[in-house]
């Protein structure tokens, strides 16, 4: 099996090395990923300015891939396009550092790069770590997780273009109850922004810390995940609300 | 009617003007939109970075409303939760310069922007015009359909935190034929990439301009847009594929 291999914490990050590690264990892994950091990148791509693509080596000096100056839906673009010089069986996002579950999905980065392979109609893996203030996070373990959830769906045989959304608990929370397939939460998130001025008496606005869910719907990803479970998440990228075409058929439009 | 209008092409972008002198005529508006250009931007939001806020004026010394060195989305969550001080009736977000029908719904900042305002529960409505290589594109005249339309949405009273996606095909292909509902389109898009070298002998891609849709879906925003109608799509924020889900939890899971 060819994985590609990608993220939106950047090359460098330890989510990502830790699950390359583990996917090794089941097929070829290239990974193509940002160069730096792009949490919260969501399904942006890079239009106005160049995609540098260079190398980047173990300590081995062994090729594990490419990094790309760019968001995590040009680095899949690129991989498939250009650099990979074939198609993947499966692309895996990830080990992002924090989940992404309930509306989260849409902020993320890592989900983002699993939906771009998904437009080229391969089989596709976003994989999230819960954050706790456990530092470092236990990024091996909850890449050994991972691996297993990939290998249940490769071998469950999804139609090839399926979108999956996979978040691991903290696992400073206690062992792992198992695995829920559950939908996307979609009830609202808690938030603050701090208000400041700078020196020049310039107003600004830092986003808090603090974007928890205190309410979320039950038998869905961001409940399962509180709940001490492995959430799985089949996602597709039509955002239509089907339910209300016919009812705005049926307005009386006037131009 | 309290509009907030916001887009992702800044709020000196031409697109916003226009719309804003249309929106003046069915109601209040105040402008939050970014500071600089952020098309592409997706649902990107700024975690790492302070959000400076800053008051704009028009030539006669009248707040037209405050630009936000951030994302679409930031811009959104800021007006809603600090600057506004009152929650709007309507979010508008646009008029941007580029149709956003298809899978450009999910890169788009314009549509971003309004996928965020339906989290707070207010009905909005994302607004683009099909570019064209006709310079400069006539924005009064869109604008003036784009308000048409955003009348015809508010008249029909769609349940509190609707989401729609209007595209208004390019005014140089002559007369608009009228309006259409359609889901969005799924089907692939044309892109190349376009392989450089830097003068250090790095390389580098840039994404190519051609981004276009070849065999839209029949009754679709991309389909309904090349043959001359202005598309209308009710939209949602929930990715989950519901179809897999009870399949899905029959699958023998094992960790």
């Amino acid at each position: 099996m060819r994985i590609l291999l990608t993220n939106d914490d950047g090359i460098y990050a330890p989510g990502l090395r830790a699950l390359r590690t583990e996917l090794l264990k089941i097929g070829t892994v290239d990974v193509v990923a940002p160069a730096t950091e792009q949490s919260a990148a969501s399904h942006s791509v890079t239009l106005t300015s160049p995609l540098v693509v260079q190398e980047v080596m173990d300590d081995n000096l062994t090729r594990i891939g490419w990094a790309v100056e760019g968001r995590p839906a040009d680095c899949v673009k690129l991989a498939i396009r250009q650099i990979l010089g074939y198609q993947p069986d499966i692309v895996v996002s990830g080990l992002n550092a924090g989940s992404n579950a309930g509306i989260n999905v849409l902020y993320s980065g890592t989900v983002a790069a699993a939906v771009e392979a998904s437009f080229f109609g391969i089989t596709s893996i976003a994989c999230s770590l819960e954050y706790t203030k456990a530092n470092p996070l236990d990024f091996p373990k909850a890449a050994e997780f991972a691996r297993r959830v990939v290998e249940n769906i490769v071998a469950s045989k999804p139609a090839t273009g399926s979108l999956f959304n996979v978040n691991i608990p903290s696992l400073e929370k206690g062992a792992i109850k198992g695995i829920k397939v559950v939908p996307q939460n979609t009830s609202t998130y808690k938030e603050t922004f701090e208000k400041r001025m700078d020196p020049r008496g310039r107003t600004y606005y830092w986003l808090g810390a603090d974007f928890s869910c205190p309410d979320p719907h039950p038998d869905t990803d961001t409940h399962a995940l509180a709940d001490g479970f492995i959430s799985v998440t089949p996602l597709q990228f039509n955002l239509t609300e089907k339910r209300m075409l016919p009812e705005m058929q049926s307005w009386n439009w006037k131009l």
